[in-house]
């Protein structure tokens, strides 16, 4: 094989009181990444073509991943990767994560490698602190493992993969705003220590949270999308956030949480929801922010397609 | 209807990471209530015989919830309790949620009431704070809704229930020490802050704690029945859990924990696990105390039976 494609989706880490834990991959935006050998290039060198993201490889996410697994592996062959990026940068959408994840996955078939999902995570892991600072699992994980994902561990990392099926669906409201070292700051703004009722209370919304994705109970997840402890820290970035999320429940909302490190508004929904309601109460609340943004609707999916 | 018998099971709180969360009910002791009218009484009396446990109305938690449900309704008729206990007091198997929630659910079935779960969860959590200090839910809620249960809030009072089935086999070993206080000297030891990464931490053990119950997955059980957080401050008070802990988990059980504030441990095994090796470490262990001890064999179980 000479060259391989992935196509690497949108994913929302996170989900309210699943702070580095949960994530959720679904087909708002899709990246494609192709990989092929380069044996004309010099031995074990990196070429990235990409708009709209660093072609330097260490700057790059899917770069930054790629070049460790290389190093790791021993691998002696050169490639070039086109990357066609959709999936924004930026918006808590996980679209470094996504690039990181596709990169060690095509170079996992291209080369045959049989690397284990387990071990790609982690590459890809290291290679998401290229773009956040701080290597966390969430969003990878979901590009990889695809649909809902529970990081169990960091180290070595591993995560569980929950299929929570299609019957919920997303509408994603994407400000346009672009916060420099957005990841950094939020995780900044989340508290060093916290009281142990507020971790019993939270435990007990991620808990419900689990087992309602799990068993399909929507009351449960409406229950469980609750977060006082990290959202709550961050309001100051997203103050359009507590407007949307009460009146996308006023409407019967599955849920409403961040998505990741914001500023994406995600809100749950099903055939309960009056989805029009929100449309249009989202519509007023951003209008009076005086910011654009955009919207889209998406449905769970696998983390990524390979071709 | 003139008398009516509520059988009701042991109960095993936190199951490690779920600290005022989880709690399970299981088949390794029973309680028999018998409620009857007493039409020669006076007026909304309660009479109460039992064996091992306090007669008077106020300090017994079977007494103590009835009460309360008498005085909300408006009953106005007198009963007879008869308690057979069984379930041991004292030994964090949820002997006194038992008796809570065995007899408020005796008069509802008795007196006909129509009281939503929920509702009897509340009144038996207010009985159950006469044998511990604080009104907490999860064993009493493990009794109403039988097998594993979930709290999810407090106020209202809320618990979703989960079916783990009875492929774990669950091995008590129950000490033969009484800690006056014990209850409320396991809260006290419990820290009152929290760093952010514990909290991380110990929502990903019970996150895959959770997932691992529903679906079935015995490494998922293994990997989340963790607990750094509340069994860890309360070492000192169950020297022998932590050998028990390593000794069983190398025999391959499939979980170890401290049964609510102990001092019982619950070992959670299966077909893989040398369940020989883990009796034998157990004596081995429990002989080097010096302490006696009683061991049962359970599964889990619905809560409590009516006839």
């Amino acid at each position: 094989m000479e060259k391989i494609t992935v196509k690497a989706f949108s994913t929302s880490a996170n989900l309210g009181p699943g702070y580095d834990i949960l994530a959720l991959a679904h087909n708002a935006f899709r990246d494609d990444l192709v990989m092929e050998k380069n044996p004309n290039s010099p031995y074990g060198s990196i070429k990235i073509i990409a708009d709209g993201v660093p072609e330097e490889v260490e700057k790059n996410s899917a770069g930054l991943s790629l070049l460790k697994l290389f190093r790791h592996y021993g691998i002696k062959e050169s490639v070039k990767i086109h990357i066609r990026k959709h999936v924004p940068i930026g918006a808590g959408l996980g679209g470094s994560g996504c690039s990181s994840a596709s990169s060690v996955t095509a170079a996992n078939e291209l080369f045959d490698l049989g690397i284990s999902r387990n071990e790609l995570l982690k590459f890809a892991m290291e290679g998401e602190s290229a773009a956040s600072g701080s290597p966390h699992p969430d969003n990878v994980a979901a590009s990889i493992y695809g649909n809902l994902v529970c990081v169990n561990s960091l180290n070595p990392p591993d995560a569980a993969n929950i299929n929570i099926g299609t019957d919920l669906g997303l509408l994603s409201i994407i400000p346009d705003v672009q916060i420099p070292g957005k990841t950094r700051i939020a995780r900044s703004l989340v508290p060093k220590t916290l009281p142990m009722e507020d971790h019993v209370e939270n435990s007990r919304n991620l808990s419900s949270l689990i087992t309602g994705f799990i068993t399909g109970n929507r009351e449960l997840i409406r229950k469980g999308m609750n977060d006082s402890l990290v959202e709550a820290s961050r309001l100051s970035m997203f103050p359009y956030y507590t407007p949307i999320r009460e009146s996308a429940l006023k409407n019967n909302a599955v849920g409403v949480c961040v998505s990741g490190a914001g500023p994406t508004i995600l809100i749950m929904y099903d055939e309960e929801t009056n989805l029009a309601g929100v449309e249009e109460s989202v519509g007023h609340i951003m209008n009076g922010t005086g910011l654009s943004y955009r919207k889209t609707y998406s449905v769970p999916c696998e983390g990524m397609e390979i071709e």
